[in-house]
């Protein structure tokens, strides 16, 4: 798996990428196909698929990591604010299989909707019934 | 400030919410006007404005919830998949001031157009000045 995975390359330095933080187990480098100036992938250096599968541990670290990233690009971008999105799974848009946080840098009237579209109010009975099977779980 | 955050009421339970986790730290409810079945809200209880100036400690044990969360959410609803977001600041599309992670579960076909739209190929010259300037702050 991790050897046909492209970010696992790009985290080897076998492809190459425009490099914006590295430490031993992270590496941040601009998307190649950017949203918006600015735009950093942030990954970890081991294989995980996603949020779903990563340890606590790495996640904690890639957490803070995104916060330095995001003010420091902040400053030299002069963005009016940044989105951190993760996308897990095929579903949810996830198109490498190797856990990425985005940060999109934004500026004021980018003219980008990322915004989500509420689909209505919340329900009452779908909402309790979630509360419910989730204390089941946690 | 946190006298008048929206979510420092729920933290403190001054507003009813559906809550699907709480600690010492952070409390998880349902979004009021969710995106998708299992939309979900994750806050730290102590007033943060956005990532920007979190505490990297409450980033870290955020995370963590997020994924224990999302993992839960994938189970109870039958999501195929799940994005992360956080917006910050206001164009970012950020609407209450108080730090608040959304887990959005995502379904086969839900029709949601979450995706970031790309601007185009990364420009050379940008990203070598980005490099550059980066180097400078980190």
């Amino acid at each position: 798996m991790t050897d046909e995975c492209l970010f696992c390359k790009i985290a080897k330095h076998e492809i190459q990428s425009y490099v914006v933080y590295e430490d031993n187990d992270i590496i941040a480098f601009l998307d190649i196909k950017p949203v918006s100036k600015g735009h950093t992938v942030i990954i970890p250096k081991e294989h995980f698929t996603n949020i779903s599968d990563a340890s606590d541990e790495i996640l904690k670290k890639i957490i803070v990591v995104v916060k330095k990233l995001s003010n420091a690009l902040m400053k030299i971008t002069h963005a009016k604010g940044f989105n951190v999105c993760v996308n897990n799974f095929k579903a949810a848009g996830q198109l490498v299989d190797h856990l990425h946080f985005h940060i999109i840098p934004r500026y004021e009237n980018d003219g980008l909707t990322l915004d989500k579209q509420p689909q209505g109010e919340l329900d009452k009975d779908e909402a309790e019934e979630i509360v419910d099977k989730i204390k089941t779980i946690l």
